[in-house]
This record gives C-alpha cells, sequence and structure tokens, in this order.
C-alpha cells in the first residue's frame, strides 16, 4: 500500500490485512517495553493544517513505538501561513527526508491531490480531509467491532469481517468526515450500517451511500443492532434556526440514560456503545452510556494508536513503493 | 510512590529516598553520555493546562535522559479547550499509551483530585496546581540546599537531612505555589524556615504552617540564616494600591547589592542565595546577588532535571503500581 | 570550532571542512536508516526567538539523525516574554542540559553577542540574526553549488571548492541575512558574486563587500553567469511608494520564464538555479524556473539537513572545546 488516502477506495481483503496487522501491533504495545525497531531511521512528519491535539498524539505515539522519528509541522506560524503552496511545502518536507507525511488539511480532497500530483515520493496518511474522510478512525473503529464481534461470538479475531454486524451511527452526519470512512469500510466489512440524524445534518447524497437512513433513533435501537456510534455534536452549530437546539437534540438523538437503558436491555454482554471523541456529555451521550461496562470509547483510542502504527508499517514498508530508494533526491 | 502530588504528603523518609535518587542521576548527567534505559517504552506526557516552557522543558530532558517517550500534549488549541473534561482527557491519554502524566494545571488540588478519581491507572507527577503547590520545585530546592550543607559540614550528601539549617523564603507567598511545598518539604527534613513579605503578600492562614513569619528582612537577615530564597515577583500585581510599588517592594523587601553585602559579610563560604526563576533583576534580587559565588540558581536549574529524572524513575517502576500491567485496558 | 556563529569569520579551510562533513552526512542520510550515534546522549536544544518553522524543522531532523535528543524553546509563552534576560535564559538552558544552543533572534549580532559573553558554556549555533547572519544557509547554499560545480566540471566534490564560478543573487538584498552570508562565504571559495537589486533595496554599505552590484538583472544574466539565486521577496513591503509594486518587481528582477529561458538557452547542462524558499510563485520566480531541470531548490533543503548535522557534528566535538566536561556547573 503506497498511501492510505481514503476507507471507501481499500479492498476488503486490504482492510482485514491492516486489521490484522493492527492486532499484532495491539501485542507490541501491551508487552513491558513496548517499541519495535521497524520504523528505525525513518522520518514521520506531521503537517497539520488544522489543530487537532489528540490525533496528532496518537500518530506520534504510533511514530515513536515503531521507532521513528518524528517532526511535527504545524502550518500555523510556518511558512504555508506565508502562502507556499501545499507542493512546495511537501516538497521541502520530502527534502528534510519526510519517509511519511501525516496530513490533516481543511479542504475535501487535499490527500488524494497530493498523492496523485506526483509531488513527493513520500507516503501520504490521510489524518482527515475536510468533510470528506478520516480512514485510520474508520479503521480503529473497525477494529473496535471486530474485536467486540469475535469475543462474543468466541471465534479468533484474526482474519475475520463484520459479516452480519449491525451498526447504527448517530448525529452531525452531514459535517462527519468520520461518517463517510466508516460508512463504507463497515459495508466492504459485511457490516449493515443505519445512519440516523436530524434531517437538516443528513447530506443530500446519502441515498447513494451503502447503507440505510432514518431520523427517528428509538425506532432504530427497537430493530436491536450490535453496536451504537454517537457522533460528536458541535454544540456551536445548534444555536443556527436551521438545526435543532442543544436541548431538543440531546433529547431526540442523545443518548440518555433512559434510552441506553432500553438499548442494552436484556442484551448486556451482546452490545457496544461506541463515540469517537472528544464527548460532549450531557449532549450527544450520556455519562451513563459513556461509562458503562458497554462503552468501548477508550479501547477506541488505544485501539487508534494501533491502527495507526499498523498504516505507518504498511506504508512505509511496502516493497512496490520507491520511496525508501537512496538516491532520492534529482541532483 | 505511586504518585508525586504534594510535598507536605511525604515522609521525610520518603523525600530523602526521592533525593538520594537525585544524587544518582546527577551522576548519570554528568557523564559522557548522558542516558540511561531505565525508562525505555514507556510513555511520559506533558499535560499543560498553563503555559510553563521552563518546567515543561525540563520535565521533557528528565525523561528524554531516562529514554522515555516524551508527548507535549498542550491543553490550548485542544479538545479540552473544546469543553472536554479533565476525565475524559487523562483517560484518552491512558488509552494512548500514558504511563506518567505530568499535569500543570491552574486550580488548586487539580493533581490530587486527579489522582484520587480512579479515573487512570497513569502516574500522575504534580508540576503546578493553582496556588497549592510544586513538588518537584520544592525537591530541587531541598536538593540545592542538601548538597550545600553537606560540602560546607564536610559530610557525604546521601541520607542526610537538613536539621537546623536556617532558611529565609522572601517575596509574593500570598500567589506563590512553590513556597507551600517548600515549607512542608523544609520542615520534614529539619530545616527552620523564616517567610519574609509584604503584609498585603502573607496569607492569612500562615500561622498554621511548620514556619516563622516576618514582614522585615533586614531584622531576619540580621539573625545570620544559612540560606536566602527570594521569589519571583509578578510585576503586574504591583500596579495595585493594596500591594506596594515596585520600587517600594525592591528597597524593603528585595534583595539588593547592598543587603547582600551585609548577609554574606564574613560568611562569604557559609551562606548561600536561591532564587526559582525566571528572575526580575532589579526587582527582587540584583545581578550582584544573583551573579555571585553564593549563587545556586543555576544548580537549582541543573538540580531540577535530577530530580525530576529521580521523581519519574521512582513512580513509573514502583512495584506495587498496576499500571504497568500489560493487561491494561477494559476490553 | 567551538561556535558557529558567521559565516564571514570562517576561513577558506574551514568551510572547506565543513562542506567535507557535510558530504559525509549526505552519505549517512542515503543509507537505509539514516542515523548515526555521534551525538547520542547530547541535547540541542532550539531556541528561537522568532517563528521559523522550516529552520527549526531541518535543525530538529539533522539532530535526531546523530541520535541527539532536542529540545525546542520558543520565545513565545516562555518567561522570555515575561521580560527574562537572554544572559538567564540560556543559562537555564545549559543547566538543564543544553550541550548545544541553536538560536534564532531578531537583534543583529545576537548570536556573537551569546558567544562572546562568557554566559554559558554551550555551543551556540547562528540560525539567524536579524539581517545580519545565516551561517547555515549560508553552507548548504555553497555545497549546492560545490556539488554542482564537481558533476559539470567531472571532479571529486570533496576538498574542492568554488574558484571562478560566477553566481548572481537577486533580490531583497536590503533585509535578507542569507545574503550576507552567501556573499563572505562565496567570496572565501573563490566564487564571484554579483548581487542584483531594484535602488531601494540595495543596503547602503554594499560598495564594501567582496561583490559587484547591479540593478539590472537583464544585463548581468547577458553575461552568462553559471548560478542565480533568486531570494524571497516580503509581498507586504511591496506596498509601500518607496519600493517597486509587485507587478514591477516581477517585470524587472523577477525570473520569469521569458528571462528564464534566455538565461538557460545553450546551456541548459551548464547553469542552475536556486531559492532559499519559501517561493512566491509569480513574483521573483515563475514555475518554469522553479520546477526546471536547472533548479536546485529541493536540493538545497536536503543540503541543509545535511550541512546542519555537519555543524552541530564540528561544534559538539570540537576537542578543544570544554562544553562536554563533565564537571559542567559551578556548585
Amino acid at each position: 500500500m503506497r498511501h492510505l488516502l481514503s476507507a471507501r477506495d481499500l479492498s476488503t481483503e486490504e482492510i482485514v490485512a491492516l486489521l490484522d496487522t493492527g492486532e499484532s501491533m495491539r501485542e507490541v504495545s501491551s508487552r513491558e517495553v513496548k517499541k519495535i525497531p521497524a520504523l528505525r531511521g525513518r522520518t514521520v512528519v506531521n503537517l497539520f493544517f488544522e489543530d487537532s491535539t489528540r490525533t496528532r498524539v496518537s500518530f506520534e505515539a504510533a511514530a515513536k513505538r515503531l521507532s521513528a522519528d518524528v517532526l511535527n509541522f504545524a502550518a500555523k506560524g510556518s511558512s504555508v501561513s506565508k502562502g507556499e503552496s501545499l507542493k512546495d511545502t511537501v516538497q521541502t518536507l520530502e527534502a528534510i527526508g519526510a519517509d511519511v507525511i501525516v496530513m490533516r488539511h481543511p479542504s475535501s480532497g487535499a490527500a488524494r491531490q497530493l498523492a496523485d500530483s506526483g509531488w513527493t515520493r513520500a507516503h501520504v496518511v490521510n489524518a482527515g480531509d475536510g468533510t470528506h474522510e478520516h480512514p485510520t478512525q474508520a479503521l480503529l473503529d473497525a477494529m473496535t467491532m471486530r474485536r467486540f464481534k469475535a469475543q462474543r461470538d468466541g471465534v479468533g479475531v484474526v482474519g475475520t469481517d463484520l459479516a452480519g454486524l449491525n451498526v447504527v451511527i448517530v448525529g452531525d452526519v452531514l459535517h462527519s468526515r468520520v461518517v463517510r470512512s466508516n460508512v463504507w469500510m463497515l459495508h466492504s466489512l459485511g457490516a449493515n450500517v443505519t445512519l440516523v440524524a436530524p434531517p437538516t445534518l443528513m447530506p443530500h447524497g446519502v441515498g447513494a451511500w451503502p447503507c440505510s437512513v432514518s431520523y427517528d433513533l428509538d425506532e432504530v435501537l427497537a430493530a436491536q443492532p450490535d453496536v451504537v456510534m454517537m457522533l460528536r455534536i458541535q454544540a456551536e452549530r445548534m444555536n443556527s434556526a436551521y438545526f435543532p437546539s442543544a436541548g431538543e437534540y440531546a433529547s431526540r438523538w442523545g443518548l440518555s440514560a433512559a434510552r441506553f437503558e432500553r438499548f442494552i436491555a436484556g442484551r448486556e454482554d451482546e452490545v457496544i456503545v461506541m463515540h469517537p471523541g472528544p464527548m460532549n456529555r450531557g449532549l450527544e451521550i450520556s455519562s451513563r452510556a459513556a461509562d458503562s461496562p458497554q462503552s468501548r470509547i477508550l479501547d477506541q483510542v488505544a485501539n487508534g494508536v494501533s491502527m495507526r502504527m499498523a498504516a505507518l508499517y504498511h506504508v512505509a514498508t511496502d516493497p512496490a513503493a520507491d520511496t525508501l530508494d537512496p538516491g532520492k533526491d534529482a541532483s
């Protein structure tokens, strides 16, 4: 795998291979000394055009556990804010020695544009592009569901998929890059996905996605899904007359204590609750749900480091890639 | 030692053990190659809710000298500023792999609250909480005094305490977290502490602390103490009618050249001057004092790295702690 | 070499020795595992009083490739902004363990002042001081020209100089620290340098520099120089009536596509184009020139890491320096 740009473009085989590597990386992380020298001498640059401390720290932890050198390059305060083009920035980073560029960018499609441009031989990992995709988030979510499903069904986790798993994703689908990546990846793995949102937070084109759509959370939960994932609400958006108020949102689309109790009733060991974080407790999720035995929210974070290790490892050690060729520069 | 939260709560034995480890770490730091692999594969997160470049860099240097991986997590620009709770932040950091969380927080008691909450199995090191405590600063001050006392008295430094040492601490006691930690730790080690401040910069509850109190620096210095520690003045506070002006402060409570000369007269080899930095030269301390042979101000900084190495080492390798258990997550 | 402060003060022998080490470092960087343990256990502090992400990241990459520990100390948000003096800041950094201080400072002469002060035994590397010097930039430019010249002339690169090479530097000479370092270093290496700028962007004292001066780029290019280096224009300066407009600048002093074609015509393999970055494409340089086979702009970046490795290595391992003496502190 030369780059990791999109969940949608990964084949089922590629996803399962990544997830299997993620399981190995989780083993590494659970040992007393948690490092392996897989990327010793390689340089990973975190190129962030938007603040995202959590994602940046997760990638940084992953790269360090693989013994890579990490350089953080925040676009703010850099020559990028002086008007340097993306092309010049990434070519500069490659010349400085970047083997992998982990990029967060406010424009949808920026990671793909970079990878397709031929501007750089460095590997590109998409750490979120506008409202488009966030593939490592989808991978860590898939890893979390796969581990749950294998444990519940008493089967081995490596090599399995999510066939038949019923997953509900609830919230601001319109502005979420996570949900786009999730829908495509979960579909590839055989899960059945239902999206739930207020009508004004559901995108127009959702009919073309491989999932069901609903505006009624209680009706969807009554059908007894296996996994409920609540998305983060940007509270500041809720001030507009176009969107529900925070109170209305919480009561109709939030995973309140009462709604959570109805969801898990009689199926305490058969269902889980997820959230990509950071949570607005009391808005889209109650503390009762977030801190319950069914919550896999912290598992998602831990799996995030494992899956980012797997992603960095896959792109950086791809035998078909020419990035590691010593004769790298054009002189 | 599971956490390091407070100077007040440490027993004399614990303090001496930490100081002795600090001496070993100082030996490490003075070798040609200054690293030891004591924390290889462990992750130290600097979680700073307030800017404090000096303290952050000192902890970062200490952790790197122990071969730990270091992640800097500034609350500014992070999900914390989006309203994420302290609980969710630290649980996220633990899930990312934090073995030790070094926390600077504007609220007094925040480190204790975190450690007592059961929210995380990571070790907590208090790097300053409001106006409450700053225990590693107290440890580095104690190390500096102990090395001075042992050298002056011609005894070995390891295992000794500060019995009988007369220490004067001068300045803005009201707003200082450092002085609270110092008073309790120096008392535990047997030193006699006198606090000197303008009346409006002395806290009301000081009568309950194990120390003497004065408002007259010249009178206190006339009693020939062994150590004078000047605290940093926040010059912006001096604009209020409630507090002395900068000029009045410097003349009555500053360690001017003349006052310093009187202090050391005839006892040049028997007394020292300290300051936690950064200094306001000409306000609370003169350059004559700061740059004198009696100054231990840069020693304090160097000892800070050694004592932070000792603190990180003690908490992270506590055999009674469960943090390093590989089966760390709840899945 | 105890410090690296100025291109002007380096002897030809010192420059050639640095360049030769840079070639070795480039070999290191091109290997599969790009690290060497030359500075293991040493601490390099990047002390930046001005933002310069590109320079900081380049030094950070260089130090990490030598296995040093790196601490980034941005003056913004630090005690420096609370009024701490440069003296106290660098003494604090030395006490924390800094072996090398890489300093970027807005005041011309700041690096020299620091090195001459006797305030610190740490080695000082000037990463840009006001409009004065930027010696590692001059070194990387010289390395780039030397590699080009050796390749073109079919001779070995190690040990050679730039005798007879005709170099043109075009742009805002008045505000450029890079050009001052370049002129002195290129002169030391035997190159012939011509500066070209609008009259109001040429400094008054330029007559004392070892170079020619012109205001007419086309005339200078007609003389068939070997190297053309375009300097970055600060577009915001171009708003003043005192300076040319952006449009006038581009047409008279920019390396437009047409002007570039005339420059290389019939000499495609014998000339190169350089720029220190970041570029304003369309202002001082056209994309036709920047992306041409003659462009060495990305080579400059890659050579920057090699030359910074060489500079850090030379200062930190100087046998005549006392910085690495274990008995470093004054206690």
